[in-house]
C-alpha cells in the first residue's frame, strides 16, 4: 500500500488487534466471514427502500451506514494486512481489466455483466 | 477523504462510471447489493478451507482473492462518494468506538461480541 | 422436521455428501459461508435490476434464480441436519414472534424494521 | 411445490404480507437483499468459531442460530412464491447437476470447487 491513509489505519488496527491478543482469530478466513456479515448489515438498511430513498437518507441512518462502511473497511484492510496484498495496488489493477472488459462505446448506459454479452 | 490514494482512486471510479453512462445504476441500493455479492464470492474462495490453509494460499488463489478484495475496495469507494461519506475518516471513528467497547483489559483473547458481554 | 419433502431431501444430500466423503467439510461454520455465497450469488442476478424488472425475468434468467434458491436450500437444509434444527418448525416458531413484533394495524404499508419502531 | 409443510408456510407467509400490506415492498430485488442480509447475521455467530465449536453450541447459540436459519427459509419461500418457483423441485433438479458435476469416485474427500478440476 502507498504511504498514506490506509497505511496509518492498517498500522493502528494491526495494534488494536495484537493488544487485545485477538490475532489468533484474525484468519483470513473467519475476516472474510467478518467483512460478509457487515456487508449483510449494510444491506439491511437498504433493503426496503426504493433506490431513490436510498440516495436521500436521514442524517441519523446516513451515519449508521457510515459506520458500516467504516466495518468493511476496517474488515478488508485487516486481510490486506493478513494475505500481504495491497488493496489500492490491486484495485487499480482490477480497473484496467474491468476496462478491457466493458469497453465504453459497448456498454454505455448497459449494466449486463460481462458474462452476459455474447 | 484525506487527499491521497483513495482520493485518486475514487476520482478514477467515477470517471469510469460516468463514461459508461452507470451513474444510474448506482445508487447506494444497487451498489450495497454488488459490494455484498462481491463479499460472497470472496468467502466462496474460503468456504472449504481450514484456517490455517486461508492463511497459506497458493500464488493462484492469493491473486484471486486480491481482485475480490478489490472489487470490494472498488464497491466501498462508489458507495461513499454516492453518499458523501469519508470512509478513513469514520474508520477512525470506528476505531475510537471499538476501543471503547472492548477495552483491552477485560476481552484480551476473548472473540465474543460486544453484545455477549453483561 | 414434518415427514414430507424436505424430509426426503434432507436424506438424499446427507447420501450425497458421504458418498463423497465431504461430511469433514461440512462443519455449521463452513456451510454457513457455503449459504451466504450462495445468497452473495443470487444478489448478482438482481443487482442492477429495478425492482419492477426483477419481478419480471426472462426465461433464462428465471431459471438461473432458481437454480440459486436451490443451492441456499440444499444448504440450509444440510445445516438444519447437522445442527439438529428442526426447520419448518422453527420457520413457525419465528412467524409467531414476527406476528407479535409487528401488529398489523401498526405497521401497515410501513417497512421499517422493528427496532426502529419507538 | 409439492402439497406439504412448504405449501403451508407459503400460504401463512403470503397471508401475513398482505395482512400488512407489505406485498408491495417483497420484489424479487428486495427479498434476495433481505435473505442475503439474514445469511450475514448467520455468519456472525460463527466467524470468531473454529469449525469444532461451530458444532458444538451452547443451547443459547443453538436456538439463536435456528432463528437465523427460519428467517432465511422464509425469504427463500417469499421469494419462490414471487417468482413462481417450486424450491424442492428446483433443489431436486440442482442435486441432479450435482451429481454430475461431481463423481464420487473422481471427488472424494476433495472439496474444491467443480471449475477448480481441470
Amino acid at each position: 500500500m502507498s504511504r498514506d491513509s490506509l497505511d496509518d489505519l492498517n498500522s493502528q488496527l494491526l495494534a488494536f488487534a495484537r493488544e487485545r491478543d485477538w490475532e489468533q482469530f484474525h484468519s483470513p478466513k473467519n475476516l472474510s466471514m467478518a467483512l460478509a456479515g457487515e456487508a449483510g448489515e449494510l444491506l439491511e438498511h437498504f433493503q426496503w427502500l426504493s433506490e431513490e430513498a436510498s440516495s436521500n437518507l436521514s442524517a441519523e441512518k446516513r451515519d449508521a451506514v457510515a459506520l458500516e462502511l467504516a466495518d468493511i473497511l476496517i474488515y478488508l484492510i485487516r486481510l490486506g494486512e493478513r494475505l500481504d496484498i495491497d488493496l489500492v495496488e490491486t484495485a487499480y489493477r482490477k480497473m484496467g481489466i474491468n476496462q478491457a472488459r466493458y469497453p465504453k462505446e459497448q456498454v454505455r448506459g448497459d449494466a449486463r455483466r460481462a458474462d452476459e454479452y455474447d
